[in-house]
């Protein structure tokens, strides 16, 4: 068979406009179709869309899709990992909302010649990880697949019109402040995609792939967990609860500090001053990074998947929760006209505005 | 490479339980996170999950994955068309609790070599039908897949704790009802992969492929519509809540007739007998049958998609609906003991039970 249509027809490909040019576009398309739907508050444009059922309540949901050979490697990744890793992506969209978590819908599609028990390791992975975030798991949908697992989830959280924070609220001199610590997930993939290529290649050759060769993997659990089986900060939601705080915005970062810091600055209509010094990246990530040569900072400015929040709070407020110890502040919002800005070590001021995030569509 | 591992472990394979099988082990692994969250009123195993955000309202949820070469070939599917049916499959779950359809997510894994146009196609398609059925598009998920075009939808409803029909409220004496026709959605399927297939010849032949040797498709156009392009009974809702009529049980046709009723007489704990002289099949439907010398009874019972509603009801009520032409009685429900039978057009019982409908996992 000779198909050549593709060749003499010039097209553009979705790789030419990348990500977020994509996302744009889908925007555009669907945009004339919320007006139909009076209680649906928000659609597009931040991490959950936002739905109000009756007046005293509103309801956040959120959908995200994984992918084998995209999103993960069977070879480096346990099922029962992958499975809470799929749930806890979406609480971590529902936390950035400032919302609890209710229910999620799951669709599976996998090749008929998958063994039962690896699903079984997958739901079972889901289920812990509901358990851990007190939701439910209400029911979806399963088909085969002619080419790999697809594991998409769509989670429900509900909020109170009073505690429900956007990514739009942040205001010129509210202080910027992240959980945790940042690339750490990064790390972890480094590490695994290197564990991967020795073990094919000792597999291609016919050499024993034992423990002997194996990296003592154990020393750098911290990291390699941070990437396997990342965790909501669902501990922080509820910590703002109990002190009713109410975050100016909030995004959680997964497609890098840089690119997430640059939504809520978009959407706020503000500017940014970010210091290196106070970004917290944890002594495992560094060494890590010593280890293979490369760079922690740029690990926590473009790699996703750390699933951390980012938000922005008034001087006032932060008053308040200065004793807990998982949050750190990293900077200040700027006027718009100020731009998004790292201050290095050296104090250079570096433009956030030319490194990028994440882009599935990069060609 | 050498990787004997799969050989050596003899494991049982998704295929060797079946869809429903597999629905089973699923829905028992995760039924234990229903409890930490009370106002998830059903989980797996009606066509959507319910939730009870208020007392006054209930919502409605559900989601469908349609995969490249599972569920569509791009080659006799149009992406507007494809769109619109992702967003009516779901939409149709929804009509199935007699809720009314209010906002989707939509995910898609989408290769990067795909020109632009044709995923903004996918979007016309399913924008166009979100416009027709009165829902938002709210947000959503985009990311780059190894292997073809995956769709996942998730769409939520809402309806109050008195119309909600599940479908476990059929009793014994009810008329069962089906509204539309039957089978044309398979008739329709036929004749496009006999097309396909007539044009790859063709081209593998390096012989034109022409207007000329094109079956004059349009003589087939109803039931090509049917496959391309169902449309979700949500007319057959509003005639419902327009007349205060609350079915007893429904269920929306997407397995075939055999599976789905079926599927409300174990959940009803119910038999049921069926007619085959009163199984609603449209002209055009038998035309094709009889052209491939295929059997319209056997599409109508086993094959999935004609998304049509099927419905009890008392014979009370019955009298209240008489005047909807799109409305079949095809039988009644009857003991459980009885179980769930057809008589065909020779007064021969067949028992339903031995003809199930479409399995993604059938080995």
């Amino acid at each position: 068979m000779n198909f050549n249509l593709r060749k003499k027809m010039p097209y553009k490909a979705i790789s030419g406009i990348g990500e977020f040019g994509l996302i744009d576009r889908i925007a555009a398309l669907v945009q004339p179709t919320l007006s139909a739907v009076p209680k649906l508050l928000t659609g597009i444009g931040d991490d959950c869309a936002v739905f109000q059922p009756s007046a005293e309540l509103l309801q956040v949901a959120t959908t995200d899709m994984l992918a084998e050979q995209v999103h993960f490697d069977l070879l480096t990744t346990p099922l029962k990992h992958l499975g809470s890793k799929a749930i806890s992506v979406n609480v971590s969209d529902i936390c950035a909302m400032n919302a609890t978590p209710r229910y999620a819908l799951i669709a599976v599609a996998v090749p008929a010649s998958f063994p039962i028990t690896m699903i079984e390791e997958l739901y079972i992975g889901m289920s812990h990880a509901a358990k851990e975030y007190e939701i439910a798991i209400a029911g979806g949908d399963t088909s085969s697949s002619q080419s790999g697992l697809v594991i998409s989830v769509t989670m429900i959280g509900e909020v109170s019109p009073e505690q429900i924070t956007r990514r739009s609220g942040a205001k010129p001199g509210d202080l910027l402040c992240v959980t945790g610590s940042l690339g750490g997930a990064a790390a972890g993939l480094k590490l695994l995609t290197r564990e991967k290529e020795i073990m094919l290649n000792h597999l291609e050759n016919n050499e024993p792939y034992s423990k002997n060769v194996m990296a003592e993997l154990k020393e750098y659990s911290e990291v390699i967990q941070q990437q396997l089986l990342p965790l909501a900060r669902i501990d922080i939601v509820r910590f703002f609860h109990s002190r009713n705080i109410r975050p100016s915005s909030m995004i959680d970062i997964s497609d890098g500090l840089s690119s997430d810091l640059q939504h809520i600055c978009q959407q706020s209509k503000t500017g940014a001053l970010i210091r290196e010094r106070s970004i917290p990246i944890s002594s495992s990530t560094r060494r890590v990074a010593d280890e293979m040569q490369d760079d922690a900072l740029t690990w926590a400015l473009t790699s996703g998947e750390d699933y951390q929040l980012l938000f922005t709070i008034s001087k006032e407020e932060y008053q308040r929760i200065t004793d807990n110890k998982k949050i750190s502040v990293i900077g200040e919002i700027t006027d718009q006209e100020a731009g998004v800005h790292l201050v290095d070590i050296y104090g250079m001021n570096i433009d956030l505005a030319s490194i990028r995030g994440f882009d599935h569509f990069s060609a």
